[in-house]
């Protein structure tokens, strides 16, 4: 099944080509309910409605580290840290935007804006403090997470041993385009991912390079407890901009448009455009690292 | 006005020693609403109600690096990375506690359980992408954080250049015991803070040794956007655990008694249990640093 949130925040399932309006007020409710919800009666046509962010969860497990190519390809060019696996911090759930919603460009703040293609977890239910064998009664389903990242405000960051705000920026977050319910993804380590940018493909990869499995990352974070809805990132594979030899040929620029693809759960699109185009103002600027009392 | 959360998540106002119950279903809610709400015309003892975390907010910013004398005790003992001013993450919303619940100790996961005390701010409205000349229009109050964090995690996690997990434990997040209201704080950088464990003084200091001024620090995160209720932290003073000469004789154990306690805010009082005692079970452990696929 696949689960929608479309126009003002409804919530629906797909049928075919078809939106299937469910009796629930949002996602989050969908999953506090164990999904025992009636249909209200109402149905659209997919091409008719505007697609949403499929859900803004409780909490935004953001991981990281977890696939060997794009750990290697860190390495290859001294990324600062090493990266371990299974590090985790907390995405800016403000920040979420659907798809083909667009990336507001801060020119103001970074000059590197990079793309990152993950595979996202979404949990069903509440719980806290279990082992990798249950892990698989708290997933519900999949969705496409592209983690939007300003490399420069990354750099300085992790000179302190701490990075967040260079990917919680205002529009950082794209997901959807819906969950795919577990159901229809009988194998989560065996799905191929490819991010396109301008339709030239920029990232490439299969979740089977994984390293830590999904069942243990879930069963991972779970000292941290889980709300139903949540959701858990697993890590991008190699390509990001980053790291080529000419980065500034890659970073994204407004007018790029961005196809974040994963095998059986779906294409994300959204466009980057300038900060002018969606504030009618100057750049928004201040002294990250600099203020003082 | 103290503004509190109480017994089944009611919210009220204190008077002096009564708590005014509001007509609003939340904490968040009254600050969505902008504090225009009436009275239920309950009224109660505050010493019959339980008090509760005064909110949980959309989002925690927890901000570090902030106070010279924290900074400088890093320093001196060679504390991983020079933290930098104004370094911030996300903080576990469901690891919120509130006064006089129990941190739990997680035996299975860190043997060095440290404190922190911190000025919290509370955001009274949504906004993004300002200054520190408008921060003083976003700021609602304040209240009282105490950051427990797991210091042998922490030091794992700031190898890969990233903290989270160490702070984000189930019980690690106490704020409380209210939220005082700006206009009974005339001047929230010269509060004197202090900490202590089994009524001995641990941590000192005073809300003038920030780096960082609360309306910079406030507009300097705004490009992440803040929703009404948000919470965003200001860093600790000296006089944590890890830094001391012997730390095993000052890190928390199960028995302990912290108060946190700042100036004009209220002091936070919360005891450290043991695992068994909350959970009736061995204590929970998972690999977490060395999970393969």
């Amino acid at each position: 099944m696949k689960l929608v949130t479309f126009d003002n925040g409804q919530v629906g399932r797909l049928d075919r080509d078809d939106v299937v309006e469910l009796d629930v007020p949002s996602m989050r409710d969908y999953f506090e309910r164990g999904g025992e919800v009636s249909e209200t009666g109402r149905r659209f046509a997919l091409a008719d409605v505007r697609l949403r962010a499929p859900i803004v969860p409780k909490k935004f497990f953001h991981t990281a580290g977890n696939f060997t190519d794009h750990h290697d390809e860190l390495t290859a060019v001294d990324w600062s840290h090493p990266v371990h696996k299974g590090i985790v911090f907390f995405q800016n759930v403000d920040a979420i935007i659907g798809p083909d919603e667009a990336v507001v460009y801060p020119e103001g703040l970074t000059e590197e804006l990079d793309y990152e293609l993950e595979l996202a977890i979404v949990i069903g239910r509440s719980g806290k403090f279990f082992g990798p064998e249950e892990a698989e009664d708290y997933i519900a389903g999949y969705t496409v997470f592209n983690d939007i990242t300003a490399r420069d405000i990354q750099r300085r960051e992790m000179q302190s041993g701490v990075f967040s705000f260079s990917k919680a920026i205002d529009t950082f977050c794209p997901i959807g385009p819906w969950i795919v319910t577990k159901d229809e993804v009988p194998n989560p380590q065996a799905l191929a991912m490819e991010l396109r940018v301008n339709g030239e493909r920029r990232q490439a990869g299969n979740t089977r390079q994984m390293v830590i499995s999904i069942p243990h990352l879930v069963a991972y974070h779970s000292a941290q407890g889980y709300s139903a809805g949540d959701i858990v990132t697993t890590g991008t594979i190699s390509g990001v901009a980053a790291v080529q030899p000419n980065p500034f040929d890659f970073y994204l620029r407004p007018g790029d448009r961005i196809e974040a693809e994963i095998e059986g759960i779906g294409t994300l699109r959204n466009p980057v455009i300038a900060w002018k185009d969606a504030h009618d103002s100057e750049p928004y600027s201040i002294d990250l690292y600099g203020p003082t009392n």
